[in-house]
């Protein structure tokens, strides 16, 4: 966390700055909480007043505006931010641990170099491992698992036998991987297992959050794509497919055999059901369900969703039905009245 | 993995062979997928088409239908294909490690013959256990849990003290069976912290999902019939009992004091409050939140959740309440011009 | 577990007793299914009847009624309940383990006197904890976290590095504290991480719920205020500030960056949008959907959440919907007629 000026920081993000480069910033912080030698960015436009009042040394803008501050404009605030954070602050550092003794590691497991394998670690038989891994304490990695390079899984993640992972995969804590998806022959009154036989694959740059729980496919595997980001506590059914570049965000459930298309968004506890279709660049509202197969671009919420735009003046109304039900028979009265006297 | 002839399979289930018996067979897949020496099989009707372009050798099927592949005629196709996927690919097979000296067994605990039991597991005082059951890493049992024979618990689970375990239950990966119920006494601004005397029970051929949390009763004991089957990331509430052949979908949340019947089947994210009944052979649509008493085999959904005709109808219109609000008000500008005329 | 009298009881709580005050009370247990030498009591007056037919040696209540039990009469029967739950079953019993040589505890961590680290526990570089705490198995504490007196950390449990924890917190299994908030800067196509620096802050008193996921801060903290209660399976984004005394219900989700007053209660599968406000002592009902700030003392539910009267009466109506629809048509086709007539 070495202090830059704001001319290093702004050749850092190819940006341009107005105001005085040789500033010293020590941090990045928000809008309303920065001070001196702190460097803060104005994405939502929503945000702008504070731009006026803020009292840090220095902000991050797409175009040129009033403020106290030096400013530093750039054409993507919030990935010139990100870019900053990261020069500032770093990503975590992860303790050198090497390989712990107290590690349980098959001797047919395959380990590239630089991994950093901490104890209480399982690894199972004919586990292949790329190099510059770090695998925290608790992580069991079940037989013939694959794992490219770079990846990081955090405390007491379990990888179920067969999961074949990319590289730079990124696993939070108490996250599951690759368990028995739920499947049941019912014959008598009774629900049989099916054994699960498919695989999960989880493609590069896929991050999976805290406690998320990932199915094995029955037959096909359950494949999350390239570049997916996955937030915390959420399911995923067997078989199911998501596309590269999606954001799901914490305790969206998806059920067994959707097939998902490419940088689609959903927001929190989104419900999709099983064998459906959703489109490429769908975004979904928090805490829609949704029942039909959706096409490309579509904006939908609700439950069952529906157009966003529509769904949002549909639900809104739902807190008049009272009122309506009430004209309804107002209506009706008035017309039995005129039809009365005209009868 | 030994190849069979279908001759064999058809045997094994007690089917009857449409084509050449004599076809090997070496795999389970899917309609759309499986290939040569391959069998899949029909079960939902609306995929009746594939079965004509299916590449499979062979297709289990409930009645005789033209297809390039051999049929293998049953009375419950996925029933069949389960004992074939059984017989064919097997279930997981278990790493054979016997009694792990790195697993931390208290003297008082009793084990059965032929238990595995892993590194980094914990098993406190008092525990029994039954035979051939499977513990996988990182499994924590606490003081007084009583286990049958043949269980397998994946990597990570936690069972809480005094929990009672029938004989062949499967608890998938870092599931929670018995932590505390949310239960707290309010006074003069503090929650004050109850202690859960009451327990989990789960019954004989009960499956608990990856990341499950189980609350155990304030007073009474929280129990999960025999046969019922829990997805991924379900919560179930302190004192509930859920009757046996249940199915709860992923991400079902069923409150404190509820008493389901047997043979109920929830939909994923469904919600039940406590203190309610809901009757045998009870079908929940996915996401809907029930908040009354349902009688034995009622089929409902929505939130709140009605009949699921009567819902799917309902919930649909939703969309059409802009336009019917509209409508509302050209109604009564008409009516109100024609009293205006007529007076 | 020892017996106690009535008497002994009263004394303890403050109450009066009506009836035998020498009667034995061994066990605390359900108005429904209390035997004799058990104490149950009445807080909901809808069991009223119950007190009539108990079985029970005494009952606590608020005021005296009929009853074939002795009564303790007391100003809060819950709360009194609570006090005699806790004298005559007590907390749970820890087993007394000392630091266990199988812990993983760097040394540079700070521990204070009495506490018990259980095997395979890792404690971080620098980490800080005070006394009497109880860290089960397989619970990992990250560098420079820091923890107060007196706290119980269940098996499996995940504190990420520099979280602050106060003291008396407890920490049921399978949570992850700490983690990554869901972060991106998504430029051209790659959605790239941004170092989350914000921490968690547990103050003191608090309970998390198994299976649960809290969010460090992006940039701003994390922040769950005193004695507030957190149910199972709970997701709680980057920077939100939830202030003391809440109660949260299993599967609640908060997205980031949303700020929740005191003594805020929410039901099961309650989801509240990022960045909005709640307000002191607000009510949510299950299962409502939060997308609008709210003011002190709300009572919401449903999704869009609104005052939980209306809500109660509004949603209700969706199922009467069809024949609103209907009855519109009716009363559009009586208007055309009676005009055409008029025309």
């Amino acid at each position: 966390m070495e202090a830059k000026t704001l001319q290093d920081l702004a050749d850092h993000v190819g940006g341009r700055v107005v105001g005085d480069p040789s500033l010293r910033i020590n941090e990045a912080s928000t809008l309303d909480k920065a001070g001196p030698e702190e460097i803060t960015f104005l994405s939502n436009p929503k945000y702008e007043p504070q731009v006026k009042t803020t009292k840090a040394s220095a902000v991050i803008v797409a175009k040129e505006l009033d403020s106290p501050a030096a400013l530093l404009v750039v054409e993507d605030p919030y990935y010139a931010f990100m870019q900053i954070v990261v020069l500032l602050h770093g990503h975590r550092d992860h303790p050198q641990v090497g390989i712990s003794p107290q590690a349980q590691i098959d001797s047919t497991a395959l380990l590239g170099p630089d991994c950093h394998i901490n104890q209480g670690v399982t690894i199972c038989q004919n586990v292949k491992m790329g190099k510059n891994c770090y695998i925290y304490p608790g992580v069991f990695i079940g037989p013939h698992a694959e794992i490219g390079d770079g990846c990081i899984f955090y405390p007491n993640v379990v990888i179920y036998d067969g999961t074949k992972i990319g590289s730079r995969v990124i696993i939070q804590s108490n996250a599951s991987v690759g368990q028995d998806g739920f499947g049941f022959a019912t014959h008598k009154g009774q629900h049989h297992k099916i054994p699960q036989i498919g695989r999960v694959i989880l493609e590069d740059d896929v991050e999976i959050g805290a406690g998320c729980a990932i199915e094995r496919g029955t037959l096909d595997d359950t494949v999350i794509g390239r570049g997916s980001k996955i937030g915390d506590l959420v399911a995923i059914g067997h078989g199911t497919k998501i596309g590269p570049g999606c954001l799901l965000v914490p305790q969206v459930g998806i059920a067994g055999s959707a097939v998902i298309g490419s940088y689609v968004v959903m927001g929190g506890q989104v419900g999709v059901v099983g064998h459906i279709k959703i489109g490429n660049m769908v975004k979904i509202a928090a805490k829609s369900g949704v029942i039909n197969s959706v096409p490309d671009g579509a904006v939908i919420g609700g439950t069952p969703a529906i157009d966003v735009t529509k769904a949002k003046r549909a639900y809104a109304l739902i807190e008049c039905l009272p009122e309506m039900r009430k004209k309804l028979k107002e209506l009706d009265r008035r017309i039995s009245k005129l039809t009365d006297t005209d009868e």
